[in-house]
Parts: C-alpha cells; structure tokens; sequence
C-alpha cells in the first residue's frame, strides 16, 4: 500500500509541480511565451508589486527525494519528526519523512499560506488566529513595501523601511504553538493529500544539501507571486538587474556608487567614463518611471555635491518600447514626460535585441553602452505557477473564479500576482498591481473568517457552506513620482473612465502621504518618515558597503 | 633611460610592495608569525577598532604591469591621462602609464593618504584644503564607527548609522578640483620618486580586469590598518566571520537570522537545532566581549518574542585563551564575568586549534560544534604592511619616530594600527585602539596645517622646520557594553595606575553618551540615536535582507 502511494506521488510529482528559488543571474531562458517582437514592453502592469518567489528551472530530484523517504535515509537528513513517531503506531509502513501531518480532529485547521508578498501578507495579517493555525512558507521572511523600493536604490529611503517582517504582521507565526514561518521554496502539492513539498533556502551558506519536508493543510493559499519577464531576451538575467527585491536595490546601488567612484580613477579614458556612468532603464512603467525620477533627483542634488569630478559624465536613459505611463492619463503622461526630459532624463523609444555585459542593442541596430542596466518591463507567470497542474487563467496565471477559488481542486485559493480569473468567470485577469493583491487578501481573510467560525475550517469541509459575497475589484487609482518634488495621481477607475487626475508638488504630497499612511508598521512608518527629513536635510548617504 | 628606470623601478617592486584587498573568506594562510599555542589570544588591543585593508595575498603580476606600461597597452586599459599628455612634450621618451603626476611649482602640495580608518578619517577631516590638495586611497568609501559596529549585527543599530563616507569628512575630496578619492589598493610605494601605485577595487563585479595606475605625493601618510589575526589556525579564514566592517556586520546577522529559521523548520534533529543556534564567539577583548553582550540582550529580548519556537536552543560561548578585557580593572573584569554568565554567556578557557565548517576543536581535544563563529583575537601586521621597504616596530608595524615620521625615507608618515615607535624611541608600541588612532591623526594634521603654512608642504622641502613637540600619547581610559543596560568604564591611564572604574547602569549611559557624542556626523548621530529610541519602543528588526 505505502508503494502504491509512492508511485502515485511519483507520477504526480513528475508531472510537473517544482519550483525552486534563484538569485538574480541564474539564467532561466526560454520561461515566457511572449514573443518580445510582439508584445509591448510595458502592459498595465506594476513591475516591482509583488514576490519574485520561484525562478530558475532548478529540478528537484524526485526519486531520491522519495527512495531516501523510504530507506536509505541518513538520520541527520530525514530524522523521524515527532509528530510522525505519533502517527506510525496506526501506519507504520507508511515511508517517514519529516514534516507536519494533517490535523486531527480538535486540532485547530491548520491554512498554509505559499508566499510573503502584497496578497499573502494582507492576509495574514487578517487572519483569525483564534480559529485558525498558520503556516507561512516563503524564501523571504519579510514583506517589501515595494511602492518605496525605487527610492532606497539612491540612498533616499533606508532599506530596512522598505522591509516589513513577517512575523511582525502576524505574530502567531513566531508566539503560536502550531504556526511556522518556514524559510523555504514550495517545490511541489499534491492536491489530493493536501500536502506541499518544500526545500529549505539557504542561498548557498549551508553546508549541507537543502533539508526537505512536507506540510499537511486543510486549506492552502496560494500567493508565491510572479516572475519579471526577459521575453527570452539574451543576457537580461545574466547582467541586467530587476527591481522587486531589497537585495536587488541593495545591488544597484552598490553598482551605481561602483561606477561613480571607478569613473574617478586616473586614467580613465573620456568614453569609458559615460559608459560607467551611463544609467539605462528599460521599461516606462510605474517602477521605471520612479526610479528614473529618484536618479535624476540623485544626479542633480548628491552627484553634483559629491562627485563633481564626473558629475557632467552621468546620464539616465530610459528605454520603452510604446509609451511610458500607458496606463495613466493622458495629460499626466504628457506631464510626466515633460517633467523626466526637463530633469535630464533621456526617453528613447526602442525595443532590445540582446544584451551584452557593457553594452546592450536595440533591434534597430543601435548600440548602447551602459554602466547600469535597470529592467522593469512587468511580470508573468513564473515556472513555479506553469509547473503545477491547476487551471489556467488568459496570460497563464492560476485560474481562479470569483471567489478566489482554484476550481476543480477542494481547499486551494490563489491570489495576488500568480492568479487570474478563469475564462469562463466571463472577468479579466487583474493587472499586477500591490493594489490588487492587497484586495484580494483581505477579501479572502475574510472569508475565511466567515467559514472559520461556521467549523467550516477543515480539510474537505467547507463544501456546504456559502461563501457570501464573490470578490469584486475597484479600482482607487494609480500614483507615481516622477522625483524633484513632483508626481502624478490618476483618480480614474480604469483606463477609459472619466476622473479627477493630478500632477505636480500637490500630487508629491498626496503620494508620500498616502504610501505613508500604507506602510504597514508604526516602526517603518516612523522610519520612512525620518528617513524623507535626513535626506532632505542631510543629502542622501553615499557609503558604498560591502 | 627610460629603461634603466624601468628596471629599478621592476626590481623594487619585486622586492616586495604589494598588497590587495580581499573579501572574508578568501584563503590567507601563514599571514602572521605569531604561534597560536604561544601567543595569548588576547592582547591588549581592540579587535575591530580600525581598518581591515590588505588582507589576502593576491601578487601582482609586475611583469605584465611594467610592460604594459610601454608597449603593448590597449588604449581603452592605459590610456594617456591628461597630466601625463601635457608632460609628454619634455620627457617623451617615459614609459607612459595613467595617474597624477608631482605637482609643479606653483601648485598645491599633494597629500596622499591610504586608507578611511579612524586615523586617515582624523587627518583628513582637519586638512587644511587651502594649503593642501589631498587623495585618499582606500578599499572602502566611508569609515566605520567600529565601537558600535557590534551593535549593528543584531539589530540594535542600523548598519548606516556606523557608515560615515569619506566626503562627508572631508568635502574637498568630493568638490576640490585636484583632490580625489580613489576606491583602490595601494599596490606600492616608490619612496624614492615619491609615487604610490594602485590598483582599482571592484569586488569581481566588473568585466574587466582591474584598472591600475600611480599618484605622486608630496607628502604620504600611511594609515592603512591592520589585519585580524588568525595564528595560522586552520579553517579560520574560510569559517569565521570576523567584526571589523559593516560587511562583516551584515553577514553576521544573515546567517544569524538563517540558522534561527533554518532550526524551526520541520524534522530538524535536536542536536542539530542545537548546533546551528550555537553562537561561539573567540576572543575575550572588548569587541568579543560588546558582541557577546549585544547577543545574549537579542536572545532574551528578541528571540524569546520572535522564534518562541527555537528560544530555549539558543546559546552563545565566550572562548578565550587567558582573561576576558584583559585591560581592565579586576573589579570591572569580574563584574563582566558575573554580568554575561547571567545573562547565559558561557565563558570558557580554551585556545582554538583547528576549525572545520560546522565545529571547532579546542587543543585539549574538546569538540565544539557551531552554528556561527565570530573571531576577534586582536590585530596584527597586514601583508601590505609586511611588504614595504620600510623600518620595523617591535611587532612588525611601520616604525615610526615621535614626530610619526618614517625615518630613513622622505616626507612619509604612519599612523594607526599599521604604525608603533621605533626600538630606539624608547617608546612601547601604542595598543591597536580607535582612541590611539584618533589622537594621532589630530596630531599629524596640526604638525601638517603648521609646516604648510611655513610653505614646507612640498617634497623634499621640510628638511629646515621645527616640527615642534612629538606625538605623547595619553590614555583617557575603556569603556565597554556587557549587555543589558550595564557597562564597563576604566577611566585609569594606564592598566596599573590607580584610578576612577565604574561598572553597572550609570556605566552604560556614559557608554552611551560618549558614543554618541563621538559619531563623526550630526546625521549619524541623529540615526544612531533614532535606532536606539526605536529599539527599545518596537524591539529590533529581523528582516533577513539578501
């Protein structure tokens, strides 16, 4: 019986549920379907809103994962958990490996959230933990603010303001007997035993090979985010950077203080200089908007103070391949183009070719030259999401229906970036906005609050309640800065409504306000705002660490 | 010539001035003499109190340097500087190789300075830049506040606060015409043509291989630290953090923070729960003692709060060879040992014989598995030091004179934790400490501000001034944070004299006080005292960054 179980979980496996998390570099080609020719570089989405969970194609191996369950198992690996020892007195031919089992009857259910993002950590933060046990799995045991990440990249904000720990969101995570945060990737679920496979994350410091195990649910929320897209693109993963991570804008702003300093040097010739400290941007989205806005105020205010042997050397450009802002309206795109030109920015339309460690080429044959290489052209499904076997939404998101649902498997809900409604729900699949997520998770909490407290919690158990009201999304608006004081609010509901639409110093105030009210703790809130002051009195701080 | 030049300049180089900067880790075995069974761990120096500057030792190819400096140089690697071009009309029969050359008459006197410790940071700040041109060589961009960088690796701190860049200190780096700051490895010295060589540092993050180049002074000050030491010990350099840079600082609290979520993950043997929560920190100085003290307040305010799950695992080992603050008043020393025992520091006698990835061996045979090890046993020579033409103190420092000039050379000084008087001063050599290290660059750059004015700043040309009275150095006295709101202060001269020793809360606030007042920049001062406020209000942060 336990073989039979082990060869279905095999073939299951085999099928495709991996995932496993990649530092910036890994080279993962050939992840998206869009053809760059033809898709549009930007689409209505925000890059940079969500959890860059799962990347490479790193491929789990299955049958020794599995074999080493069985028998061959060196205790140190695959100890017996004690829950297991309980179990095994009613299965043991079952094989033993280490991990929490389903819950017993008048156990609290137990809900595993996949993910520390925008959706995930909504949730969590909402969730009844009277009713209720928690377990977070991520390879990120902080939440980013990441509407402020463009700012830490040049010193504006600190990087410890933009990052929100998991455990201060929801406590029970660190103080709950029977809640977890698990540093760790999803590498696979079985629906079917309402099990998710997971591999510890240790970015290469261990010594010893990833630690695997297993973790029982009654519900599983999905939210593990999205993957920005390359559009197959050679080089981009191997020398441009993304912006959706802390460390991400920890490295371009090494990079950036890098280049500053190395153009310095005696003997560095003329055209060397504005390549080292020529600053690209690819993509006019919200995030490439931003963090052009925060190098143009960087250049004019701390470049000229600071470095002013090089200071007349550096130069942002930014590369979109329609128009920047798309989704904005159109008088504020004209402002905000207006604004980025007048700040030095360069805006060329382009679309790239390729990428090369110095340089990059359009696919008009132009070459650029580049010392720093930002890209930020939107998101998509990552491997993790394309390799489970659920229904898909258009655009090969998770496909939900109007309740968060994953149709066809009992107890899975996604949301959040790595979601979209199912075709058939006759909705279209939401932008990847913070926005959105941070609707859904509180709008699943909620329910699940509700169903909660009907005893609706556990595991194949909440088939005949009503879920009330589905999930409806209202749109509140769009913000970005544009830097030197100025930025843009859009007060329309979508892209064709009419609405009140905003640009300038009174919109800068209502931006900084507003992400201030959003952040999510008192102590970041308060450093957010210390952090503005210094930077306004002090300048920005330029030690280049590490 | 131009070849007989090249051949001497060839053999001196050869003869040994070299050095490079190296990242943690990097393998540097039989760097010190010292053996570790006869050597005291701890000396009566502060570990961590300046610069960690040359350290591994990477050779430059001189050969290929030398030659490419004739011939067969890309234009884009050695360039013709600008300098150099003007001067090509009278001696265009030199090897041409980018860098500043001497200044001529008429203009400024060049002070070069190597390194950004508290010495150089001293020096430059009081510079007078109407006198003096300067350019500051050094690895690292900014100086570290090191009496609170241990503060900084749980938390208490923010890694910012302890970061001051060298502009700041001294703007004209950042904004005088002919004074820069170059981020590079001296490579060597000519003493004779008054040049120094260099080689840009990039942390591996560029394509290109490392950039070189010369500057000629007028006047050179050498303040360019000195290295941990290791006593040869085996898998020291390859499996201990040490605590004398921010970086160091952020990798300690990354794998701190990893092994507390590595051990709540599922099916983890005790033992090894055990292992990777044991924190062992070696060395008894003030530095092992504030990171013992900072660790066990983490663990009994933060981790009790935050990994409830793994609290009663966490231990940390205080090993140390004799006593622990040596320096110290016996009363003040037992009021530390009581103090850190209470607060669950185990301290123990040992002396380290060997070190392997996850335990160490003690040369009684005792096994001590590990989780994360920190090693402060004080400071000695670093191999750039070693590998200069220069005088010796006892000890295999620089020696130096009372006037911290380098004797049988011209217009070189040497200062900080690279320099110690010479035998026949009749000096001791100064302990490796911020406060010696501060003292005298406020010294140099007075005895620097008043030959100046005398117009001696020039080469050869301060032969005929009164230097007026040597460098005496006076001890204001210790102080050192055990943890838990008590601290230790010495106010004696010396470690026999009689004189004021508190211990205990009223310790602490002076700590903290003097601290505080010390921190170079009112923008720090302002953060270091934000962090404090905001430590005690929300506790500390445990957002794992990278």
């Amino acid at each position: 019986m336990a073989f039979s179980r082990i060869a279905r979980n095999g073939l299951r496996r085999t099928g495709g549920t991996f995932g496993s998390y990649a530092e910036k570099g890994t080279p993962c080609e050939g992840i998206s379907n869009h053809s760059w020719s033809s898709s549009p570089f930007l689409k209505n989405v925000k890059a940079g809103s969500n959890l860059s969970y799962f990347s490479s194609i790193r491929k789990v191996n299955h049958a020794s994962f599995w074999s080493r369950g069985i028998g061959g198992t060196p205790h140190y690996q695959f100890p017996n958990a004690e829950r297991i020892l309980e179990e095994s007195e009613n299965e043991y031919e079952e094989p033993r490996y280490p991990g929490l089992e389903a819950t017993r009857p008048g156990e609290k259910p137990r809900v595993v959230v996949l993910g520390t993002g925008w959706a995930a950590c909504r949730f969590m933060k909402g969730l009844d933990t009277k009713i209720y046990d928690v377990v977070c799995i991520s390879p990120r045991n902080h939440m980013v603010f990441t509407p402020l990440l463009a700012s830490t990249c040049v010193g504006t904000l600190e990087f410890r303001s933009v990052a929100e720990p998991v455990s201060r969101i929801q406590s029970a995570l660190a103080t709950s007997p029977n809640s977890y945060f698990y540093l760790a990737s999803c590498t696979g679920i079985d629906t079917d035993k309402h099990e998710v496979y997971c591999e510890t994350v240790s970015n290469g410091v261990l010594p010893q090979e990833p630690h695997q195990f297993k973790v029982a649910y009654d519900k599983l929320v999905i939210a593990a985010g999205a993957e920005p897209l390359t559009f197959g693109i050679k080089g981009v993963n191997e020398h441009a950077y993304f912006l959706r991570e802390v460390n991400h804008a920890q490295e371009i702003r090494k990079k950036l203080l890098l280049n500053l300093m190395l153009s310095e040097n005696p003997g560095i010739p003329e055209e060397e200089k504005n390549r080292l400290l020529h600053c690209v941007v690819i993509g006019g989205g919200p995030t490439g908007v931003e963090f052009s806005g925060e190098l143009s105020d960087f250049i004019m205010r701390d470049v000229q103070e600071r470095y002013s042997h090089v200071k007349d050397h550096i130069k942002v450009t930014l590369i979109e391949a329609n128009e920047i802002l798309s989704s904005f309206d159109v008088g504020l795109r004209q402002y905000a183009t207006n604004h980025l030109t007048k700040c030095g920015v360069r805006l060329t339309r382009g679309v790239v070719k390729e990428v090369h460690p110095t340089k990059l080429f359009l696919s008009d044959g132009t070459e650029v030259p580049y010392g720093l290489l930002v890209w930020s052209t939107g998101v998509g499904p990552s491997q993790f999401v394309k390799s489970l076997n659920l229904p898909n939404s258009p655009g090969g998101r998770i496909g939900i229906d109007q309740w968060l649902r994953v149709p066809s498997v009992e107890d899975v809900f996604a949301l959040g970036d790595c979601a979209g409604f199912l075709e058939q729900t006759g909705r279209p699949v939401l932008p990847a906005l913070a926005q959105v997520a941070e609707r859904q998770g509180k709008y699943l909490v909620e329910l699940f609050n509700n169903i909660g407290k009907q005893n609706g919690g556990k595991a194949f158990s909440a088939k005949d309640f009503s879920l009330g009201d589905p999930f409806v999304y209202r749109h509140l608006g769009s913000m970005a800065s544009v830097g030197r004081y100025k930025a843009l609010v859009d007060l329309r509901q979508s892209k064709d409504a009419k609405g009140l639409s905003l640009a300038g110093f009174i919109s800068w105030l209502i931006w900084r306000s507003a992400y201030l009210t959003r952040v999510v703790s008192w102590r970041n809130r308060f450093y957010v705002a210390v952090n503005w002051a210094t930077t306004l009195v002090f300048g920005r701080d330029n030690s280049r660490i590490g």
